[in-house]
């Protein structure tokens, strides 16, 4: 088996035992959560009229392996003393590696959403909420779902979402709809993580909401139904729409405090998003490897398909490609280390545009090299590209990233504009000092 | 002016004299060389007829000025107990730096292919030949050429390189035609080094071939015409066709020894091609300044260019494109410090390929956003932009590098399969234990 | 309605009665079948354990609507009396406008693979053979498969392909495995039309298959499983795996003879990528019109999602690269119309590489500009994504035909070498003429 | 040599005369055009400070030449009696065999600005106008420019032009600058079309500028100096800028009447365009002859370079992207024949947007295999590059014309929207009269 490929530049930021883990966790992954992923498909077919309503047995033999191997919340950093206070730049390479498994980022109970709910209730929850939550998340014991999105509004867009939270008394009461919530189909997911307006009139439209936790089982509550990607269920967990109907809440169960929605949900953003970067490296990692294998074992008149040249051209540029964007997610990841995820944005956001799109490339490559097969439940591939073509718009559209990094950029205009200002006019002194007309006419 | 754009990555590698040096090379580049840029090229069309025999005054001042601001020879890494001793990567972000400006590398003595031939002859020339050659090379009193490619031989097949080198005596006598010798043209160029077909019967195709070095004034030696870039000549350096015609050197101007000339051109190359990828960066850079300034400064329809989506698109993917790229180039040359070039050949190749592409990338979006004026001698675009696309074909065009990495990853094949092929046996048997058909009929 | 686009330069080409079929194949289309669409898939979702058991009845419903339409078996050009006569040009035209809808094609008796199969019994068929299979798929009662492609042969390397076909007495025995095998899931599929070796060894490989008419439900064949494409299984006619074990046919079911497998094989091919050509460009015209509706209801900050360059941007290209895609098929259309499909052979391979990547780019804009809501049921998107992504691949992936029209191209080279060096000598003649030196000295 | 390529779509539509000429200047190009270009260069080199003052003898020769062939004033479709009656569809097939040579549009006074100066004074002037300007202009006696563009103002924004035109008695007084204005440092030049600023105060902004012939040896205009593109300066027509200090002109030179220049700009611009695309198609189609020969001499590790996979892609990817631009163009052309310009503005830009680009990767691909021998003046390729690639900006950039392109497409959204709700609001009348929940829960 191949060592995880750190690159020479990052080499001296890994620890030992962030690179023992690493290597550990890269074991596992091969050895154990690959060869599951098919079984887990396996049993979730089995009953198909109990897709929504069952586990498949083997997660929770992986996770109850991954607890022994120490392999467990290794996400936690530096918001508590429990966690194993690995740097990002460590993590972000155990995501790699964890993200070519479909199951062993659960496995190792590192699964999206419930990692970026974890840290939010570590970061902002009280004693109570933690106690309530947080320990039977971090004991894998229950998921959460974190409820955001809404039909009618653009991610970018978030001022507008327009779930109702009314105060009445000691409670909440919330009215709407929510959709693409992720495991609110997963019948262990408890907490629901909400998103609600519950100051419209409030003149600044960053603080008219307030995020919230709510018990899955509340009256009023009602999944409706899962969303397919590309005809992918997710089933067991799911990406569903789900209804809010006087759905009342205990008044405690706010976090922070009213109208403080937007910084919760952006203290939250950051770091998931890099990790989320990494996970879809290590798919364009492994989609590599399958078109690797299938390059060198598929005949073709008599010749393997690595001897095209398009095909090798492929292998070279998807090389090229995905390590150009580990070193964007490393560099990003890194800076987060050095300061916050406040001062990454930009280097964020780069690597949020940059990652699927490099990694949906590959996969496509990988795709096309193993012909019809490619396009089927016998390899991986085509599971992984939806995977990978939904990262391209959850947590925002490329666009709305690409849009937002522009104007960074271009706040830098005035300097630029002064500096080549200056040197036009030093270059008119030297015309002058050299005795030279600066235009020559015909 | 800004700071040089330092990745956090990399922000510990670079020593305090590095940073040092790096600012001042900064501010002299943009205060000084770029300003001098377009009297440079005044100067020289002052005196059509003299283009090729004279050097425009403000260079020899440049670098007079480099040499008291002690700016000078800065890429003297690991060779020498004179050299400043900056590491690849500290001297790869300065060779970015003086990428900006087409004079600043020569006003620093640092120009190809100088500094390439300085280290060829630091590394394997005997003491005579260093004194005769690499000190008034250290000095810049000379310049030098590499004189290897020939019009019927592509650049990857150098095995096939046919400038005849056969010993008379104490002599040897070279014939045949080379092509696209860079500085050729300069009347201050004093030193070929030849690449020549010394031992045509030699079994091993690697060791046919010697380098030889050869005064520029040698009876024999014709400077045919100079070949010009996308109409630049790129006076009075050039890159020019060069006759030999039974050119006699002395024995003793030979490096190493007979047979050596691919060992030596290997030694040369790796370093060299990173330096050229990150001037590649710097152009980048520049031509996204460019870009953003014309952005915010030309109005169409009353609004500035800047709120266009479409040129805000081409900042943020610009901007993504050059950081990936100079990553990619930093951990090259991160590799090579931890190592040497040899190493990290799959990482400079990969630098070698993406660099001038993006960079290119880059500038043709900078030329549409000036429109005509893009394209023509009022901007330094245009220029910028033919000078990265002789990049992608400078030692060996792109898709010779891109089958080398594909070769270099298919390596891996064997390995891969084997991974494969344990996780599905691990599956079948995952499939047994839990007792599922694995092959569910219809 | 819009009315079909029809460009101009084919406007002339289209015959009254073609264009007012035309116009009531976009009425049926757009009025019937697309919101038909939706209730076949929901049909099909009623009885989850039913999904390969039943065919949803607004099919049949449909079917008869269309034959009352006179809107049927449209495809029969040349081949029959019967049929309506359409040239190639005016049945494309027909073919793009059934492709906007899922179920059009079948509803209309025009759907692949049974077009292509009952042009293949109507050229190359016995009148018995006619009979007993031809006229029910006519009429609409059975449906057939065309069972071609094995797991271990690539697409372009049909010679290889081994599914055994012996003699023995009156009967052939066939054995081996084919998959990818479309309307084999589907009950109503009662022909197989098979290509498999019986002549293993004649010395010429393109002899040594037969083609030969199997009925689906003879003992010894299995369907084993569906094959699904991304997520989706295309139920119930599916892509299937069929196992075939000793399964005796009637020497008589052959066509045309032993041997004759590729020269059949060849003569089906044609005109049938032309039609999934445009058929794909209809896929991809309802992309951009849902990108269109889209990007002028949704709002983002208060303007509609139109007014941003960016996707403004994706609609204009999305424009250029249809009109050029349908332009590509329009021509080879017509050249076969003017002669026959393999002069065509170059305009077919051309339009069959273009046309899909185009499309799919359409529809990935299209899905990205709907966001989350792309990737999901309640928008046809994803669905004709995943079509359009395995046109890229069957009937050889876009690599194959790439080399083989670069091939095609490359036979001009001695030509074209000759044109350039008879200017060249006339370039030098001229410079003698002109009493110019060819190659001034610098 | 090759019969031009005639796609079989638009066969039917060249008359035999039209296919004889055709043919003619195909001969008339390869054998005596072609072969000029290189002597046309190396005439304009003998002297280097006469560049702008002396006209290569072999272009006079040239339309002598043409003249005697009867290859003279092609283009003169519509507009005279005098004119040959070419189809735009027909001469546009011309424009791309004229537009493989650097001096065939010239040779057969068929090149631009002249054609549309010609056009423009055909359709708009009067009789004295036409026999000043006019009839030298067919005689192939002078030359003229269309001096429009400014320095500070956007192509796509020419209602911002600036140059003043104040009556004064019988004149007009001109004051500005100009710049781009091609043929102008060519000493035949005699005609200026100006387009002016005659009516700043006009409400109307398309009703302020009007269009006036200028005799270029005016006092008060003077030529200030050529614009190089890349390292080109184009000598000796050139592309220049001109000052304009109180040149007087009398006012019966006014084209129409006052503030009609939007009106005329328009009348001239749509056929212009599909001949410089064809021009471009024609550059494209020279590049990819190169590209084959060269993959077809060239040897790499004893192979010709055509062997490659990468190679043999880039002549594939170049004969399908050449041949569906130039359906394009024929159907853009196709289109002005049947009605007029104005209705085939959408059809112009997409031919306009979508030929340079197409064109500039078949020469970059072409550059590319001819690696540094490419660049240089020794093949005609980096040339032509630089030439396609102000196509891209010439007339307005493409991101202007993609602008319009999408607010045409955009029209179409009120009713895409509609006949999308009738669709949805079918599909649920079907769904109650199947009997289906349309929306049923998990």
């Amino acid at each position: 088996m191949e060592a995880v490929r750190v690159p020479s530049i990052i080499a001296d930021k890994l620890r030992p035992h962030a690179r023992a883990t690493l290597a550990n966790v890269k074991k596992f992954v091969e050895e154990e959560c690959i060869p599951a992923d098919e079984v887990f498909e396996a049993q979730l077919a089995l009953h198909p009229d109990q897709r929504w309503n069952s586990m498949p047995p083997i997660l929770e033999d992986l996770k109850k392996r991954a607890r022994e191997l120490g392999l467990w919340n290794l996400f936690l950093h530096s918001h508590f003393q429990e966690g194993p206070g690995f740097t990002n730049v460590e993590y972000t390479l155990m995501c790699e590696t964890m993200g070519r498994s479909h199951v062993a980022p659960e496995a190792m109970n590192c699964s999206a959403p419930d990692t970026g709910n974890m840290e939010l209730l570590a970061k902002y929850g009280t004693e109570a909420q933690k106690e309530k939550w947080l320990q039977p998340l971090l004991d894998g014991k229950i998921r959460s779902a974190y409820v955001m999105t809404e039909i009618d509004v653009a991610a970018s867009d978030a001022k507008n979402l327009a779930l109702e939270m009314r105060r009445e008394g000691d409670e909440y009461i919330l009215n709407g709809v929510k959709w693409w919530i992720s495991s609110a189909g997963d019948q262990r997911c408890r907490l629901y993580i909400i998103f609600a307006r519950s100051n419209p009139n409030d003149p600044n439209p960053t603080k008219r909401h307030s995020i919230i936790l709510v018990d899955s089982k509340t009256p009023g509550i009602e999944v409706i139904r899962p969303l397919r990607v590309f005809g992918f269920d997710d089933a067991p967990t799911g990406h569903c729409e789900v209804h809010f109907n006087q759905v009342r809440v205990p008044a405690s169960n706010i976090i922070l405090g009213e109208g403080r929605g937007f910084e919760i949900m952006q203290g939250r953003m950051g770091p998931g998003r890099i990790h989320h970067c990494m996970r879809a490296i290590g798919c364009a990692e492994r989609g590599l490897d399958y078109l690797i294998a299938r390059a060198n074992k598929r005949m073709v008149h008599e010749a393997p398909l690595a001897n095209k040249g398009v095909v090798a051209d492929w292998i070279a540029r998807s090389r090229i490609e995905i390590d150009a964007a580990r070193l964007l997610v490393l560099n990003a990841a890194d800076k987060i280390d050095a300061g916050n995820a406040k001062d990454a944005m930009s280097e964020i956001a780069m690597a949020k545009i940059y990652v699927p799109n490099v990694a949906l490339a590959v996969l496509d490559r990988a795709i096309q090299t193993h012909g019809a097969a490619g396009l089927c439940q016998d390899f991986p591939l085509a599971r992984i590209w939806t995977y990978l073509r939904t990262v391209r718009i959850a947590d925002g559209p490329d666009e709305a990233h690409a849009a937002q990094l522009a104007r960074t950029e271009n706040k830098r205009h005035h300097n630029i504009i002064d500096v080549i200002a200056m040197q036009e006019a030093t270059t008119r002194a030297l015309m002058e000092k050299y005795k030279i007309n600066p235009r020559p006419r015909l």
